[in-house]
């Protein structure tokens, strides 16, 4: 279940930078992708083994290299030894339960985050971390499953439209993490469409299932927030960093990206308030309803119990009762009974329950 | 509805800086005036095309450029064109579901606000986004529909009063935003008459009405907040700036434009408070009155109950009942009868629920 | 209603810096008051119009300007201009509904505060706004009402006790701040001492009234939040301020009078918990009673339903019931309700209902 | 009461600085110890007047100069005056409704602090308030009444063991914020004596008292958090002091003071906790017993009433009913009746109800 | 119990620094440790006495000295003085209630941790105190008990894999903190399988128990919030330090801690989020429950009650109701109630309780 954390155990007792794959094997191959390109040239190919991918890695060109699976141990080691990226580095880019961070290492800069969707059929939340080292001249790309987020920034590299092929890897670096979170909203909007239907549903009729969906909108808020909250602060260490891998012109992108990061978190809250106030307004209807429930009962106990009372005197079997044998007796009982129904409804009136 | 994130979607996939109206198209046709003017000279038209516009804002005199409606995406394309706006900037200010802010890109700077109204026959609140730029000798304003917030400063630039004609665009671009400011106000006075309103219904008539019109005000101070809360910071990156945009006598009114920034955020909270208390009365009312509902009930179930089961007794047709053939025996039971409920009212009394 | 914006919508589309008065007339006249001392000489005095304060506000001695009443715009603007006050200050001191904050003007420091009385009568919060402009040579006070808080300053001022004749127009400012303050503690004294009340009514004999006063004071307490929580960056402004305006021998005094601003704003946040606390304490109690309540209605329906049943059997009309016809019929039928009732009463013992 | 703001009403209209005794008389008499030491050197003695304490104070050995109970403003004032205390501090030192602070002063630092105990009959919150003002050779103490947490350092002092006697005042100070410190602890301690002891009560034998007490501990963690809370605050002061009156040696003291003073404030928050989710078990629980309740009263109602309604029917005395005169008529009615009740009884068992 | 302040009193009035083991005496015997190793040499022993240690620590190689069981109170004196540690450094060692701290003193470093278990029969949260002294050669350990946490490095040292035998005390103080941490993501990934186990419980068959358990796992989250929350600050501490004693190579990895405390933090957070969320479930299901027994209650009384008084009426013995006499007297009675039964039928229908 998302939200706890994945089964670390296995490491323990294993040294920091021991490379163990944490998480779910969730493709059965793994699968190396490499785009090689700048303003003129540009060159898609997926790869079977490492010594391919030196060819790319040692050019002058921008490499974009895109790794599907992360059970293959061996790879990223070479790879890692390839680029000098430390072993701490590697041990967090195959754990797939961690936080979103930013670090920076001086020669290159190691971005974690988490690709979110939502699954249509059951509408729960899907968690995918993926991680980016960017390089001089390379951006490495480590992702559990393959998505279709990537697919955009792929077109436009092979369209050679916009900026895109004529700078360099740190403007690749932030059109992955704007695509990221460029899904962010998609996921938020989704929500916002739930949120709205569930309003609907608690005005005009809501049951049981109302409050199990409100609460289990809930639970994913409390995942997404863990999710997306680092955001703001990672976004940020990008746009105050120092580091020679960012050019001055990718400055302005970033400080956009700034703006989303704070949209989807004030996004966040608004909507935690939102679902906040469904409860507390389900609470209160369904405290209403009792209410309501207990008027009833109060009403048609008050009214009839004391009726039933007089009925059961003049069902008593006593010998001696005179007004058994009256005439005036049975219409006299009923009157008596009627004037007592009378002025239980008058009460109930005046206390406005009726 | 307001609050929930707007279709972004149609986004996906697009480059950082496609120019893309995300929104609702408000108003039919887009509509351009120009006001220009200086100490001396003032001038006020409507715009046809784009070529017009150039006559103007090439001048040494300060125009202010006002954009109705957004869908008209090429013409604001050659205006950033002109003006050397960056695309990510018209990005937003054709993207309608944005957080307020403020970025200085030294040689202009972007302003996006929210314009507020509550409608008088809903009693809703709609909101509008409204984004500024100031350049050198220009203000550039675009709005999703005509409203008549700046009516007034236009009538000040036309009636040559004050300040205003004799200074820069910053001071313009400030007027502007103190009247955006000024409707806020507006909008807390009308929330806070709905407050007062509903604070009365309350003391004196609760309903479950009185409930639901409570959260919708709860509501709305979820989306208030959501667009007013950004403002200080706004307003303090603003009062905060070294640009040469904003010349040193202007700071005067940003620091009057902060407190007003600050007294909204402060009314907001202790609306928020009024509100939160406002509920939580209504709820111990409620438990109160549920309380005095179940009283009722007890007491005339405790008090005729017992009688009941007397009656019932000699209700019996047992042949060998001797109380039934006893002379007294029906005053007795009577009397009996007599003694238990008084008994039982007594009880009451004591525990104070009669 | 305190605590709600007030009508600023008279002033909508007014430039910045009109003077209007916004706020009710809460005295028929305005009257003006002025007090000029040094350490040989003492001079207090009513004035009629403005040409008299001339006389003593260009004096080498010290001058306590103090207006009550705002609706005289024309004074407070010919004051204005006399002493370089910029338009906004003006404007702001015109407008009753501002909050508490100190803004350096270099040449003159304008200090905003509310005054806060608990009408005796109702026990209601009275807030009345206090403008102060350290001037040179001249302190400027604004007052919407005649007050006694300033009479001991007056005193000290006329018996020339202590150090208040000697030194310059900001310990004058210090000392009316801190009339003001020491204002503060009557009022957290006198709902200190409603809370007490409170819990003492609540602990021995809580009604609806009481929880009625129990939000009337939480009530209030925002609104003290509202009024007072923004002193603690006020005075912190002013112990941090440079200004030429404030001698350094004052500055102890300063401290001291934040070191009462954190006492305040400790001691509301002690009260909030506390009537928090209180309410929660009610709700608690409450719902102990409903669950005495349910308790009785359970026990005696659980005794007397079965009993009324076994009576009801014995009093059909069958013409075969054999044991209507024994002889130890009806004592049978009794000893078996007694049994049912003993039943009862046992279980009931068991589970401690009784 | 404690937590409620004492009475300074007293002092309104009185000057900043006028010696006023503020709070109860705790002690008959005003009592002045001094003692004085060096490294060889100890004298300890009780004072009769002023002019006694001027043999101590004008030695080069280091004095401490104690007083029990605070209405003899004249010796203060004296003391003052000598020490060149100023006016503001005497009125603090007087005024036993103070928050914990320190204020450096540069020629003395001035310490007020909370002496907390647990009065052992009652369970209630004692609080006194203990002032030090550090000189350069001198430390003098004021208390309200004579407690025995000084004691130790007393003796310690006697008996000449350890770093006190070779150190300066400073030490000495610090080794009686400590001694007050230490107290805090105790006072944690009992009260989460209490919390367990509550705990075992809460889940073994819930009551109304149970209810009771765990509130009554909540107010005084209200009141712990006033009194304690500002001393995180003052012994940061302390350590980043740069005050000559403070030597080196002393700051590892002080940052192992610090070290006490976050886990206390620490300790506080989880006891709040704590008490907290106590309190939500407490209504819990009581939830659930009324639930119970409920259940019980339904199941019996739902049961026995449409038997009696049954019984009823043939009790009617109408003279055409064929039921009445059939041989197998009551046995019938009673074997409906049984059905009746084995149906509702399973009904119910379905529901789990039974 | 854990989260309780220890019995400290035992230490009221003893001086700082005064050497006194707090808390449970955990192990029959003090068992002391060596480890010496440098990249060629590596030694394991068992000591008996202290002189035996000194052979170890005088050497050029590093020397993890670890010690189980902390009342032998000489030895750890003698051991302070050997490495000049300050008295309150030690005092600290020896009392197992602190709070996680690290403090730089300049010759070295005093890490205090909790080493945290959940005990696997009773589910109990374990709480170990650890503290560490990294010393210029030296790293000392003092643990309560002997854990199997430390383990993993002392067969990564005996085995010579990693850099562990390459340098210096300071990542070995790194291994042993790191080694805690890990344990800390083993004790949440208990605590997760625990909160899936309770949601599924919630969902599918809640009881009181259920109730017990969810409010079992917040009261642990209240201790390990206590325990691990300081660790974030702790790291960070250590990650700023400029202190020579931490080699420049060993950043890197203080950073990975880093991320790890944060990631930590964060899981805390979401599972008290997730906790909080299943009691509101809880008790909304709960009174969802409550609500379903009231309307059943009702249900049955109202329905039935008008009947039985029906039946009542004609169970009367007047001599003079003529119905009773009538043919069709029984049929219509009983049509009568037929037709108030199934119109109530058809009332609860309409109010979709049916």
């Amino acid at each position: 279940m998302s939200g706890i954390i994945k089964k670390v155990s296995v490491k323990k007792g294993l040294q920091p930078g021991a490379l163990v794959h944490i998480g779910d094997k969730k493709v059965e191959e793994v699968k190396i992708e490499v785009i090689d390109y700048d303003a003129e040239h540009f060159e898609e190919k997926e790869l079977a083994e490492f010594r391919e991918t030196e060819k790319y890695i040692d050019e002058s060109t921008v490499t974009w290299l895109n790794m599907v699976g992360l059970h293959d141990v061996q790879f990223i080691q070479k790879l890692g030894e390839h680029f000098g990226i430390h072993r701490l580095v590697l041990e967090d880019v195959l754990n797939t339960d961690l936080r979103p961070e930013l670090d920076d290492y001086e020669d290159y800069i190691y971005i974690c985050l988490k690709m979110l969707y939502i699954e249509e059929s059951t509408g729960q939340l899907l968690v995918e971390q993926i991680s980016l080292i960017l390089c001089p001249k390379t951006v490495l790309c480590f992702q559990e499953v393959e998505g279709d987020a990537f697919e955009p920034v792929r077109e436009r590299l092979r369209n050679s439209t916009g900026r895109i092929r004529r700078v360099g890897p740190d403007y690749l670096a932030y059109a992955l993490v704007d695509a990221i979170v460029d899904n962010y909203f998609i996921v938020l909007e989704e929500i916002g469409d739930m949120i709205i239907k569930l309003e609907d549903e608690l005005m005009n009729d809501p049951s049981n299932e109302t409050l199990r969906k409100i609460y289990a909108v809930k639970r994913e808020m409390v995942m997404l927030r863990k999710y997306i909250w680092p955001l703001r602060e990672l976004v940020l260490k990008l746009q105050m960093s120092e580091s020679p891998l960012i050019e001055k012109g990718s400055k302005i992108y970033i400080q956009d990206l700034y703006s989303h990061a704070l949209h989807i978190t004030d996004t966040l809250e608004t909507y935690r308030d939102m679902i906040s106030d469904m409860l507390d307004t389900y609470l209160s209807l369904s405290s209403n309803k009792m209410n309501e429930v207990m008027k009833i009962l109060t009403i048609m106990a008050s009214i009839f119990i004391p009726l039933t009372f007089v009925a059961g005197i003049y069902g008593m079997n006593f010998e001696d009762m005179p007004e058994l044998h009256h005439r005036w007796g049975y219409p006299a009982a009923i009157a008596v009974m009627v004037i007592i129904a009378i002025g239980m409804v008058y009460y109930f009136r005046k206390k406005k329950w009726l």
